[in-house]
Formats: C-alpha cells, sequence, structure tokens
C-alpha cells in the first residue's frame, strides 16, 4: 500500500515514521488478514519489560499519589480530582482544570501545522506515542487497577497491551483509508481528433475539526485509544474527557501524548486533558461546542442517547451498554463449557461491556457429552463451577477484581428479588487491600415468563439463568432483548449444526458478535485487536464497531483542487 | 483485490459477475488512480449506441406518454403523476402508487437472500442494470430533458452516461470497502510452550435495512444513482421517491432494476418506485419509518436539514444547496477566462448546484493579459460573454435548457432588486417547443457591503459580481459564505502564485472543490466521476461526497463468528 508518500514534512516526524514504518506495515496486514498480531507483548515477563519495570513502574505510579499531576496545558488555575480506588486507596491526585476556550483556540490554530504533517507525520507521531505507552505498562496497570478495580494481571493486560493494540489498530484503519485517497492524479480525457482534456487534481485529506474522547470507568484506556488515535492519525486535535473515577491512566496517556508532540516539533495542545467531578461534569459543555465535531464515547446508554440526540454539531460514536447473552443446547464437553461460562462470569466481576448476563437454557434440558441433562443439573453444575473460582479468596480476587462503583453494589443488592438464588453475592477480604469491594457473582433463575429479570442490563457479578420453552425461544428471546437493549457478544453452546446455523442467523439479525462452544482458553467477553470486531453498530450497544473503516472514513474529509495543465 | 470470492451463489448472478468482472476491476482501478475514465461513452454517436438507437430511443420515451407506466409492484390501486415538461409538454404518465407497507415486509424478507448473495452476486446485479441503463441511453436523455428542462445533449450526457458512472462508481467504493473485511481467518494466538489458541473466524457483512433514496428535479440520475447502487450492492432493499416534478427518468430506473432482479432470481421488491405529489408528499411518512436504516437525498438545504433533525432511525446522507464563488485577481487569458465563465454561468440556467453564483472582484480591478484592467471592465466582458452566448435563440437553448421549476422564474424577478443589473433575464422563444420555459441569465453587480445579495443562495441564472475592497475580502467573504451556507464549488482566477496559494488554503478552510485559471473545456461546474470528488461533507452544503470510503462504509455492518478449531 502506498502510504501518500509525497506529502509530510521532513523534520523529526519523518524519522519517527522510519522508526516505526515495519510496525505500521504489520498492522496494516494484520487488519487485512485479521489473523493473530501484536507487537505489544501482553506477558509481564522481567525478560521483555526488562528485570527492573515491574519495580519502577510501582514506584512511577506511587510518585503520583497524593500530588499535582504534571501537565503543561491552558488551565484555569483550579485543580480538580476526587478518584479513589476500588481497592480502597484514596489517590490524591489533582490534575490542573483545563481551560476550555483556550485550548480550543490553540487546538484550532494547531490543526492546519497537523493536517500538514501528513499521513505519514500523524502516524509516526501515534506509534511513537503507543510505543512508549508500551514502556510503561506496568506504571499504567497500576493506574488502571487503582482507578478501575481490574486484578493487577489484567489491568497490565487489558490497560497495557491490549489498549495500546486497539490504538494501534486505529491507526491503521486510519492510514489505510486516508491512503485509499491519492495525493494527486494527471486526468487526461481524450477529445476525439481533438487534443486531450489535461487537469492536475490534488487531493487534499482536511481533517473535521476538534475531537473529543470520553472515557468510561472501567476501561479508560482500551475504550478509549481507538477514538483518540483514530482522530489523531487523521488531523484532528483531541481533547480527552476521562470518567471522573478513572482519570489517571488518561492523564498518563495525555501526557506521553504532549510530549511526543513537542518533541516532534508540534504543539502539544494537540492533545489535552478535560477532567471534570461527578458534581461539575463538563461532558456536556464540550459535546455542544460548536468547535467539537467528533465525539467519541463509552458509558451508560442514557448518556450514549443524550448525545447522539443533542451534540449534532459532531459525528458521534458510542458504545453503549447491552444485554449479551448465551444459549445452551449441548456440548460434547460438560466440564469445559462450565469451566469456561463461570470465569466469564467471575472475571472482573462481570463489569466488562461483554460480559454474557443471560444464560437462556430450554425447561427440558440439555444434551452433554451424550447424555441428557435436566435444566436444573446445568444450572447446578454453573453454579458450581462459578462457586469453585470463588472459594479462594486470595486466588478469587485476581480474577475478580474490584466493584468499581458503588452503584453496582446498590444494584447487586436489589437484584438479588428478581429471581430464585442459585449462589448468593457476599463480600470477600481482599488479602492485600482490606477495603477493597470485593464481591462474589450472584446467579439466579427465572422462567422465560419473568421478563422483568432479564430484558434489561444488570451491569456487575449478575447473571440469570432463564428457562425457556424450547431452544428455539432461547434464541428469540437473546435475539428481542439484543434488538430492544443492544448486545455486544452472544454466546452458544450446541452440538446440532442445525441450532448452530440458526443461532448463526440469529447472531446475524441482532447484529452482534457470536462465540460457538468456547470451552478452552478463549472466553466470550474477550475480544483481540486486528481480529475481533468489537461492537457491529447493528444494534443499540454501539453505533460503531472497533474497529472498522467506518470507525474512521467520516474523521476527514477530501478538498480537491484541479488546474490545467 | 480478493473480491470475496468464497461467499456467493452459484447462479445466474455469477454469471452476471463474469460478464462484467473486467469492468468492475478497471473502475476498482479507477477510484484508486482517480484518473480519467468510464466504460459508458458521452458521444451520441451511432456508431457506438447504434445507428437507430435515437429513434428508437425517442420512440420509447413517446410510448410512456399518456398511458400508465407499468410496473409490478405492490400498489394500493391508485395512480399517481402529474409532471408536466419545462419544455411545455403534458406527459401525463401515470404511476402505480406504492404500497408502503407491502413493499417495506417485501423488501424486509428479501433482504437475507439478497445479503447471501454477496459482494460479487450483488455487483454482478448492479453492473448488469448500468449496462442496460447505458443501452437506453436515448430514451433516458428524453425523460431527463422533459421533466428537468435540460437541453437533450446535456440530458443525454448527465442524464445517461455520466449518470451511470456515478452509479458505477459507488458500485466500485462499495465493492472495495466490503472487500476490505476478510471473508474468514484461522486465528491462531501463541501460548509459549503450550499449543497456541486456534480459533475460526467468519467475518459476515450485514445490511442496514431499507434504504431510501429522494431525488431532485435537476438531475434526477446522475444524483439519485449513488445512493441507488451504494445501498444495493451492500446489500440493503431500495425504496426511490422521485421529485414529483421528475418522476419518468427514476421510474425507467426502477423498472430496468426489478427486470434484471427478477431474471439473475432475486425478488425484484429489492428496488420499488413511491411516486407521490406535490399535494400529497411521501418523503416525511418514508423517511420516519423504523425500518428505513438509509436515506440520500439530493434537494433542498431546508429539507435536508429536516432529514438530518428527524430521521434518527436511519444514516441520512444529504446533498443540499450551497452558495458557490468565484475569485477573480488575474488572468493570462482574460478571452479564455470569459468564455468559460460565461459558458458556467449558462449551462442548464444556473440550475446545477455546482453553478457559481458571486463573482467576487477587487474594486481597483485585476491583471489581465498583462494588463491592469477595471472592476467595471471585467464586469462587463463577463455580460458580454454571457450575452452573446445567449444572442441566436436557436443555439442559447441547447445551453440555457428550460426552468425546472416556475418558482425559480419568480426567484429571477424579485432578485432584479438585489443589486445594478448588469444584463437583464429576457424570456426566449424556444424554436421547437413554444411553450417552453427559457430564460437568459441576469447578472447583478453590488458592492461587498450589500450582503443581502450575495449572503443567501439564488438558485437559477441569477450571477452576483461582487466589489470587494481588495483580493484578501474577496477570498474571506467567499470562505464565509461557504461557511455559513455551504458551497459545492469554488473557482480562482490569478496570475499571483501567492494568491493561488492562499485561495487553496482558503479551499481547504471551507471545505469547498476548487477549480483554478479554467480557460479551456472544463468547466467549474463540471464534477466527473472517478475523479473529481462531488462535494466534500465539510460544509453545509452536503454531509457526504460522491463518492469517497465514508459514503459506502456504514451502509453495511460486520457480525464475526468464530469458534475453537
Amino acid at each position: 500500500m502506498s502510504l501518500r508518500f509525497k506529502e509530510g514534512i521532513k523534520d523529526m516526524s519523518e524519522e519517527l515514521f522510519a522508526r516505526h514504518e515495519a510496525t505500521l506495515r504489520q498492522a496494516l496486514e494484520a487488519i487485512a488478514t485479521r489473523d493473530y498480531w501484536s507487537p505489544y507483548p501482553e506477558s509481564m515477563s522481567g525478560k521483555i519489560y526488562g528485570e527492573t519495570a515491574a519495580a519502577d513502574g510501582e514506584a512511577a505510579f506511587r510518585a503520583y499519589l497524593g500530588r499535582p499531576f504534571g501537565l503543561d496545558q491552558p488551565t484555569t488555575g483550579a485543580w480538580v480530582g476526587a478518584e479513589h480506588s476500588p481497592f480502597g486507596l484514596a489517590l490524591d491526585v489533582r490534575y490542573p482544570a483545563l481551560d476550555v476556550d483556550a485550548v480550543i483556540v490553540r487546538a484550532t490554530a494547531a490543526l492546519p501545522v497537523w493536517r500538514k504533517a501528513g499521513v505519514r507525520g500523524r502516524a509516526g507521531v501515534c506509534l511513537e506515542i503507543l510505543s512508549r505507552l508500551n514502556r510503561r505498562s506496568f506504571e499504567m496497570a497500576h493506574a488502571v487497577m487503582q482507578t478501575t478495580g481490574q486484578a493487577f494481571g489484567m489491568a497490565f493486560q487489558a490497560g497495557g497491551p491490549h489498549a495500546q493494540d486497539r490504538g494501534l489498530e486505529a491507526v491503521a484503519y486510519a492510514v489505510r483509508a486516508q491512503s485509499q485517497v491519492p495525493e494527486d492524479c494527471r486526468w487526461e480525457k481524450p477529445q476525439g481528433r481533438n487534443p486531450p482534456l489535461l487537469m492536475d487534481k490534488a487531493y487534499h485529506l482536511v481533517p473535521r475539526g476538534v475531537a473529543l474522547v470520553i472515557g468510561c470507568s472501567t476501561f479508560p484506556t482500551w475504550n478509549g485509544y481507538p477514538g483518540l488515535f483514530a482522530s489523531l492519525a487523521t488531523g484532528n486535535p483531541v481533547i480527552v474527557k476521562p470518567h471522573p473515577g478513572a482519570v489517571l491512566p488518561l492523564a498518563i496517556t495525555v501526557a506521553v501524548c504532549r510530549q511526543v508532540l513537542a518533541e516532534a516539533g508540534y504543539p502539544p495542545d494537540l492533545v489535552s486533558l478535560a477532567v471534570d467531578t461527578v458534581e461539575a461534569p463538563l461532558a456536556k459543555d464540550l459535546a455542544l461546542r460548536p468547535e467539537v465535531a467528533l465525539i467519541d464515547f463509552t458509558g451508560s446508554s442514557s448518556f450514549g442517547h443524550w448525545l447522539e440526540d443533542n451534540a449534532r454539531a459532531a459525528r458521534v460514536f458510542t458504545e453503549k451498554a447491552g444485554v449479551n447473552f448465551v444459549v445452551i443446547q449441548g456440548t460434547d464437553d460438560l466440564a469445559g463449557m462450565v469451566r469456561n461460562l463461570a470465569f466469564s462470569l467471575c472475571l472482573y466481576s462481570g463489569q466488562m461491556c461483554t460480559t454474557p448476563q443471560n444464560i437462556f437454557i430450554p425447561r427440558e434440558g440439555i444434551v452433554a457429552d451424550g447424555q441428557p441433562m435436566s435444566f436444573d443439573a446445568v444450572a447446578e453444575a454453573i453454579v458450581a463451577g462459578v462457586a469453585k473460582l470463588v472459594t479462594d479468596p486470595e486466588r478469587a480476587v485476581e480474577v475478580l477484581g474490584a466493584i468499581q462503583s458503588p452503584a453496582t453494589l446498590e444494584r447487586l443488592d436489589q437484584a438479588r428479588g428478581l429471581g430464585r438464588v442459585l449462589l448468593d453475592s457476599r463480600a470477600l477480604s481482599h488479602p492485600r487491600f482490606p477495603e477493597a469491594r470485593v464481591r462474589t457473582p450472584l446467579l439466579l433463575t427465572v422462567d422465560a415468563g419473568q421478563e422483568e429479570a432479564f430484558r434489561r442490563e444488570l451491569f456487575g457479578p449478575i447473571s440469570v439463568i432463564v428457562a425457556t420453552r424450547d431452544i428455539d425461544q432461547a434464541i428469540r428471546l437473546g435475539v428481542e432483548t439484543a434488538k430492544a437493549q443492544g448486545a455486544l457478544t452472544a454466546a452458544v453452546y450446541a452440538t446440532d449444526p442445525e441450532v448452530l446455523a440458526r443461532m448463526e442467523e440469529a447472531a446475524i439479525d441482532a447484529g452482534v458478535a457470536l462465540s460457538e462452544n468456547l470451552t478452552g482458553g478463549v472466553f466470550a467477553n474477550q475480544s483481540a485487536a486486528f481480529s475481533d470486531f468489537h461492537g457491529t453498530g447493528a444494534n443499540p450497544a454501539a453505533n460503531a464497531a472497533l474497529c472498522d473503516d467506518a470507525f474512521v472514513a467520516e474523521r476527514f474529509r477530501v478538498v480537491q483542487v484541479r488546474r490545467p495543465v
């Protein structure tokens, strides 16, 4: 692929591009084949990240605590920040309040320079930012863990290399989309016996304007990087507005962005951080600014819909909530199915937007390892699988993490009344963080008639095993909830190929990604960059996918200039 | 480029694909290089279209007049249609009123079949439709002429081959975008010393839903084909709602679509025609149907904005109105500039969405052929150029055509009061159509302070020559009106490279396509498929471009299905 080689400035950013070109070309290959690939190791091994990386990262994290966060951006002079760790730590980091007017003026003024950097210049800067973020993955892991409640291992992977993967994936899509527009052409139209009409045409890529990224509290980097890097790589200045409960991971990110931009000779105000509080939120004000032309949002359905309805000057990309589901008809590997499902339900205490919520099982039971198995027996097996995973608190907390929001604790308490409790949620004492909000999952069962229990999202460690009339009803209820409430994932366990085929059609109908017969080391809630599309845009859970052409194609426009030769 | 070869059905549509594959591949090459290319000859020569083609086409057109139009689609039983030619002919064609509920049920039912046809199957059908439309270009020329008021030569080219080019271009973009999503992959993730994780993944392309194309009265095919073919090629059933004044060209188009679909074994209700009247318009009702997921609209700014604001269940692509402009600093070819500008202003009586409206010239004059030339002298030269073009009625009507809408006549009358009249509009008698609405252009001049004369769109043969303080103000006023009111084209005549450079930056700022120093056979209002982007999406004139990746990327979604190997 020709990467618009004529344009772009010959300076520091050219050097950055050369440094990272091989990685970018591999990323372009990866999005074309969607095979497994990543340049950012997910292993915490000292052999990869350096023997002192773990200790250095923790020290870097600790150095933020109780201090003002250094960020040389236009500020009102005030300091904001009230993050409190789900593990009990008061972070007490204060961030300089953004002077929004000033930064929009500066970002708008910086836009032409960033536009002229060209596709390669911008890609070089983006890849250098990602490379530096990668080296700081331990520091990021602590920041993600102590704001989101993820266990350390998950915070490292999802908050570090996997988020960097998603950022790089967005850069690759942005580079490909931009490179598909030629830089110029000589247009020669034959005129019969007369000389041809000859025109020289130039096709300028023009960014849309100021971009706004609104972060979420559970995966601030993984969900935030796609929009950030897609907008930046297509030439748009970005204001990052983190969730007030998970600022630090994105503050570190913005600091790295600004540092790399400045070193490469670009105005650092191309990326800025807008920290707000629950009491004085900024998102609506920012979203309604006429200069804001792009918005990427991850969070609640209600605010996502508000943005879609009200931020009319901007192209709004939203990832909202949904009701993910599992349908079970049968399995040839009962133990594997139970292990896989139980882990999916426990991982990060069900606080992933991809966690299965409803498990639809026919009342008459399933076929397991060649034998009939009653509905109750299947439900009990799943309950036993979950119970086993959370028996030993020391091991359990490394899967469950902590509950990010006190609202989830309340929801958990109230959900008990929605059905018959198969496994009650209980508080676990974290071996190292006595104040951590740790809860084991709540498993309920209801009949298909008890719709109030499963027709809406129950965010957190709450699962509902629903007894259906038959497999048809199981599939239909899954599709109906996905169409009405949205869904990011569906899973099916079936031995009957006809059920698998129907479930595949149902997933297409509901616009939801489907996992079939997962019994091993891949889980329904996992989505791998470069291969798995996260979200489809085809049901209310999201109006876009991470990452596809539609996610990047509208972040820039083409202005052509033509002249006779 | 691999065109998703594994999927698609092996039948008639496979044969159609094979028949047209070479053309499609050339189209894919054309959109990548944007050099001149077209498979549909714009010459009316009998050697190309057949010696009887002209007569046959006219006879085919005449056979429609005064009769019910044959279209075997779900109907309410009523007949609608009240087209009256701008050349004075009462067409008296009656169309079967669409049973909207029935067609939406049938189209929705047909969607899975059309989805399963795959990228190649759909492309084959689309290219066969375009090929048949091409053979009927003379018939179409009469239909376009007698509904839009275009002169016959223009109606042939713009309504026939050039419109077919834009349709094929949309198919090419749709095929490329879809083919960039691989059909499947085997994902192999290394696990250190353990066996790798192995997953088979399939990526299904899923259409968005029912698409609605709302046609305009001036270029029903040229502006309608991109949306029609982009939606159809990506798997969406299409309802075509023509402007009540220009139904026949799209009725013929829909009839061809249905015929080819049926012959290829697909449900013809994948494309249907919804004819309405000015008294009982259908567009709003159709646009608000929850099943309608895509809307392509060309027409007034007010209805375009209404669609963007209200048709929230759909992705809405609009091409609205704008205020196109010319800036003149100087020229090395005064005669060429005047000839070119005069033709641009006269062509189809300024009823192109790309016709220049405002001509900004510094009060102190310009440099022409190396000599200073006063503002008044430049204005007089342009007036003389226009006057010369319309002196001989027989030749004038072949450039001017007729006025499509009586509203334009009223606007023309009222516009006289907006400034000093340099050249008054007058009625011309058409040599062959005595009742034709033919008017010569109105040229006004105002000072830059008289903003009411040039800050808004004056659709039709109305041009305003604006005296500005200097070249800076000329550029600035052009940019300001483009940003506020939209603009599809800008043109500059300049001998000073610095002015050209500033104008190029201004065009980028205003998001408007720029033509520099046109003095020959290319005109600011012309936009060639495969090379010129029509619209940018970067100012209020349009929220999309014909045709780019953004125009097609959101017309389908990807639903993935993965399973362990």
